[in-house]
C-alpha cells in the first residue's frame, strides 16, 4: 500500500510531537525524513525512526537543546548542538551560514554535539533558493575500512553540493564517499539480497558480498572499492569529510563518532562530543551577476545532457535528475514503505500510545 | 642519471626567463615542477615543459599577464588570469584568498582565464603555513566521459585539501576524480604499458586497457570505474569541480576546456575564457583555538596510522605520506627523467638556445 506524504508528514509529526519537540521542530525532521523517502532514498527517510526514538529514550537525542554559536568570525562559526536530532542543527546551522554569506560572500559553519540528520542534500537545496550554493557534509558511523585497514574508521560521510540553474533544475549532488550507503546494504540485509562485488571486506579484509558481514566484523569499502582501482581517493575524501566535521568542529571523529544504530555500541572513547557536520554557502553574485551565471549553468546542464550516450543506454544523467523524477512520481502516487520499516516504526507509534499507519 | 633538484631548477628557470617570464615567475614555476618531481607525481612535472613552450609560442601562454580582480567582496573575489600560466595565476589567487581569510576566516577566489597549473596540492598546501585550510580544484582537458557518456565532457578534475597538524606532518589529499590522471595514462603509453581494467574505454564506450585509446577516441571513466561500482560519483565529483572553477568565473567549461596538450584541437567553442580554477581557504582559528586543533589533528593522525591492517600490507597511510616521503628521498638522491620527457625538455632548451640537461 502508498502512503500519501501527508499521511506520513502527520504519523511523524505525531510521533515527533509526543517526544516533547516543539511542533515546528517535529514539523521539519518530519519534512526532511518525508522528503528523504520521495527523493528515492528510504535509507534515509523511515528506516531511521525507531533509531531517533532509542537515542532519544536513552537521552542521546535532546528534543529541546539550546543551540549556541561557540565561536565566529564574518564568515564562519562553531555550533554547539546540545544533543540536537541532526536535522535541528543542520537547520541552525545552514541558515546562519546563508545570513554569513549574505554578508560577505561565502561562508562555512562547523557543527559538533549533534546526531545523524537524515540526507545531507536537504539542507545544500536549501542554499537554492537564496541564489547560493549550497555545501553540506557529515561524519557518520564508523563502518567504512580505509585502505589497506581492517579496522572501521570513517562514516560513509557524504558530500552534497547544490547549484542553482536558470531555466533549468538545479544540479544537486549528494553521495556517501563509499560505492554505497551503509542504510543500503541495511536494506539488502532486510531484503535478503547480497552486496554487489567490490563494496564490502569481511572480519578478515577480504572482498565478500555478504549484506551481513558489516554486522560480523566486516567493513564497507571506500569509493573505489579495491586499492587498483583508487580506493585510496574514496578514503582521502572520506577522511576530509570527517576532518571539516569534526576535528575543526569538537565533534567526535572517525572510529569514536557516537553510532545511531541500535546494534553498535556507543564507545566513550575520544575526546569530542557527537556527531559533526559542516556546512558551506557561497553567493553566485559575489562573483558574477545572477543572470550571468544562471545562464551560464543553464548552458552547462544542457551541454551534459545531450552528449552521445553509449550503445544500450539512454541519456547522461545531471546529478539530482533522478531524485526530482522520484519525488515528481511519489508526490503524485505516494510512498511505500518496506514491511519491516513499516512494523518499526509502528512499534515506536504504538509505544508512544499514537495512532498506527 | 639522477639530476639535482637545484639542477632541474636553473634548467627551468633558463627556459622560462628566456619565454620572458620575469625572474620571479619563472623561479615559482621552476618551483612548482620541481616540486612535483620530487613528490613523484612526474605527470605534472617536466613531462609538461614541452607543452607549456608550445602553448607560449602559439600565443595561448602571457608571460607578462595583468592579473586582475574582475568583482570581490569581503570573502570572495574573481580573478582574470589573462593568459597566465597556471602557476602564476594561482599564487595572486591563493594568496589573495589567505589574505581574505586572515580578514573574515574564510575565502573562496574563483580564477578564469588561466591554464594548466601542475599539481594542485601545492597551492592548497600554501595555506599550511598560516595555520589555515586550504583547497584547490581546478578543470582541465576534457578527456573524463561521465557514466554513459561516449562523449569526452570532464577533465580529470583534482581536488587537494591541505589541512596543518602540530606534531605531526600535515594531512594533505590531492587527487584526481578519475581512477587515474590523464598525464598517468600518458606516461604508461610512453613506457608501452598497458592501463589497468576498468580505468579507460574505447571510442564505442567499451572498457579497455589499451593506453593509446585516449588518443583514439576513447575515454577515462570517473573514479568509481563502472556503474556497478559507483562511476557516477566520480562524475558527480568531477562535474562538482568543472562547475566550481569554470561555470562560477567565467572560464570555459567541460567539453571546451582549452587543451593543454598537443594532440588535441583547440574548439573555440563555447562562452568562456581559458582555464577556470577555485581555491579557498579557512583559517584554523576561525573555528577553535590553534593549539586545540592540531592537537586534534594530530589525534586523529595517529588513530589511522595505528589502525589494524590487513594480512600482507604493511600500513595505514595518511594522506600526504607517500608523497612526503618521496620527496625526502629524491631530495636526497636526485630525480631521473624519463628517455623521451628528457627529450622534449631539451628540444625546448635547445630551440630556445640554452644549455641541454
Amino acid at each position: 500500500m502508498n502512503y500519501t506524504a501527508q499521511q506520513l508528514r502527520t504519523f511523524l509529526v505525531n510521533i515527533f510531537t509526543k517526544m516533547n519537540f516543539p511542533k515546528i521542530d517535529a514539523e521539519f525532521i518530519a519534512e526532511v525524513l518525508v522528503r528523504a523517502e520521495l527523493r528515492n532514498i528510504p535509507s534515509h527517510g523511515f528506516e531511521r525512526v525507531k533509531d531517533y526514538y532509542n537515542m532519544w529514550k536513552e537521552g542521546r537525542i535532546n528534543a529541546n537543546p539550546e543551540i549556541r554559536i561557540v565561536h565566529q568570525t564574518p564568515s564562519t562559526a562553531l555550533i554547539d548542538g546540545d544533543k540536537a536530532i541532526g536535522m535541528i542543527a543542520a537547520r541552525f546551522a545552514m541558515n546562519l551560514c546563508m545570513e554569513k554569506a549574505e554578508n560577505v560572500g561565502s561562508a562555512w559553519i562547523s557543527v559538533r554535539n549533534s546526531n545523524h540528520f537524515s540526507i545531507a542534500g536537504y539542507y545544500a537545496m536549501m542554499a537554492l533558493e537564496k541564489d547560493m550554493i549550497g555545501i553540506t557534509m557529515t561524519n557518520a558511523n564508523p563502518f567504512v575500512a580505509p585502505t589497506y585497514s581492517l579496522d572501521r574508521l570513517l562514516g560513509t560521510n557524504p558530500i552534497a553540493i547544490a547549484v542553482p540553474a536558470g531555466e533549468e533544475p538545479p544540479f544537486v549532488m549528494d553521495m556517501a564517499t563509499t560505492p554505497i550507503a551503509r542504510g543500503k546494504i541495511s536494506i539488502l540485509e532486510k531484503k535478503g539480497l547480497s552486496v554487489p562485488e567490490g563494496f564490502v571486506q569481511d572480519a578478515k579484509g577480504q572482498i565478500t558480498t555478504d549484506a551481513t558481514a558489516i554486522k560480523n566484523g566486516g567493513a564497507i569499502r571506500p569509493l573505489g572499492g579495491d586499492p587498483e582501482h583508487a580506493s585510496h581517493k574514496g578514503y582521502c575524501l572520506g577522511a576530509a569529510v570527517d576532518i571539516l566535521s569534526a576535528v575543526l568542529s569538537g565533534a567526535q571523529y572517525g572510529p569514536f563518532v557516537p553510532p545511531c544504530v541500535g546494534f553498535l555500541p556507543v564507545l566513550n572513547q575520544g575526546d569530542g562530543i557527537g556527531t559533526g557536520h559542516i556546512f558551506g554557502a557561497m553567493r553566485v553574485d559575489a562573483f558574477q551577476p545572477k543572470a550571468e551565471f544562471k545562464k551560464r549553468m543553464d548552458g552547462w546542464i544542457n551541454t551534459f545532457r545531450n552528449a552521445k550516450v553509449v550503445e544500450g543506454q539512454e541519456r547522461v544523467l545531471i546529478p539530482g535528475d533522478i531524485e526530482r523524477e522520484w519525488e515528481a512520481l511519489y508526490t503524485k502516487e505516494g510512498v511505500s514503505l518496506l514491511p519491516q520499516v513499516l512494523a518499526n516504526s509502528n512499534e515506536v507509534a504504538g509505544e508512544l500510545g499514537l495512532p498506527l499507519l
